[in-house]
């Protein structure tokens, strides 16, 4: 999916939202633990429920690993399932990878060829050999992580140099120089908002992937005033908030109620910049 | 296992090698594809023919992935293969992971409950509590990225502040502070092994992972010379040199043979120290 594309979803769904698919077995509610796969049948539901007000899901790596290649075998299962049901849905594999060269080509020819999403999330710290193996698959997009919604953001991601610049910053700046970087998005958590307006001037027209906003606190009309450009640039992710609304059997309708009333202040913020 | 058990098996076994399975199915001797399950049997052999000469198994996560659940059932087979037949082997799950706090929880079930590895490195660009979920696990080890061996690490971890740190030395400064940080260990490639001096300043006590040697052409007198301590400190990776150093069905015999001169050379190295 290109640019235009994902712009052209946004407008036609009037939402940037994406649902992070964090499923874990033991927050699912009780009654899907009787089925084969409950990990696959939570997120079905969640999927038919929420995709009329999404444009994106974004599966964490982690969630699924967590119980062996069973998860990983569910995991497949998920993104099989988006893409054949829901072909217009972007799909964001949330793994935070990122090794040396030939290590980074099999990642993405694990993520890329063998599981088929559209995005990857990268951790930069090794640079960019290890990053080039992902930027080189055409069509694919490579989210680089910038400045993280967590509390050790602090730690080494502001670091600055004698010239002042944070190692975020020089991330995306330097980042920016590589081959394909018009492939690449960046995580930027809500939580820190009032950053996006300098992130702006580096990168004004990358999408930004924005965690953060529900469960950890960060303001989506903050997002959309900073970070929003003319053809949208974001994506703005909540996961435990829609997916957790609920652990009874009402759980799916639950997930989809929170999903539509981010998409309709989605909806206000796209007419607010006057996208749609 | 702990710091003195670690440092009595390198005594024993008279070599600090660590050998990296980074098997590709696209790599391995063609007869083994017969095999029901082609990346266990090449590691099974490669297991069995260098036990002897080392202390350390580190498969890379990457590789198994690759091939998608098949590939997790072939890495959970290995670990247990090294349990069950080498209890004192030391392994290092290498998958470079590191997330927001309860994304990292699951991580750390993952490798250390489920899949039962001693040490998995992890990326630290996202600061403290990112980690702190793999630190909080009694008797097993958190592998932080340092300085990687790849021509990448100049692009952020060398990036300076005001005061002239670097970035990678800011990650062993500042993760020194944190709890149970007496369980860290750092990469640091073999390519920059002059760093090795610096850094020992800074952790004087800390075992390190040296990738790096063999293949990427760093020096193992080198890392000796300028890392090794009183506990010797250092587990030196080679993957593709042994694993890698023959292609037919004399695979296995000629892996032993790579290892067995490595470990010749470590064997060398310890007794200039006065360690054995």
């Amino acid at each position: 999916m290109n640019r235009k594309e994902l712009f052209d979803q946004i407008c036609h769904k009037r939402s940037f939202l994406c649902v992070g698919l964090d499923t874990d077995v033991k927050k699912i509610p009780p009654h899907l633990l009787n089925e084969d796969d409950p990990i696959f049948a939570f997120n079905k539901a969640i999927i038919d429920a929420t995709a009329e007000y999404c444009v994106a899901y974004k599966p964490n790596m982690a969630f699924y690993e967590s119980v062996g290649s069973f998860g990983a075998l569910s995991f497949e299962k998920t993104v099989d399932y988006i893409c054949e049901n829901y072909p217009e849905l972007f799909i964001i594999a949330d793994a935070k990878r990122g090794d040396i060269g030939n290590t980074s080509d099999m990642y993405a020819r694990s993520f890329f060829e063998h599981l088929k999403v559209d995005a990857l999330t990268v951790s930069p710290y090794m640079g960019e050999d290890s990053i080039s193996p992902f930027l080189s698959y055409a069509g694919k997009w490579t989210v680089l992580l910038a400045l993280t919604s967590n509390r050790g953001s602090q730690d080494f991601q502001m670091m600055r140099d004698a010239d002042g610049e944070y190692l975020f910053e020089r991330v995306i700046r330097i980042s920016q120089t590589w081959d394909n970087a018009d492939h690449l998005m960046y995580v930027v958590g809500a939580t820190q908002a009032s950053m996006l307006k300098d992130i702006r001037r580096i990168v004004p027209d990358a999408f930004l992937l924005v965690p953060g906003v529900g469960a950890q606190g960060g303001s989506l009309e903050d997002v959309a005033e900073y970070g929003m450009n003319d053809h949208c640039g974001l994506l703005v992710n909540a996961s435990r908030s829609i997916i957790y609304a609920d652990n009874t059997e009402s759980f799916a309708s639950k997930a989809a109620g929170e999903a539509a009333a981010m998409q309709r202040s989605m909806e206000d913020a796209l007419r607010r910049k006057g996208l749609i």
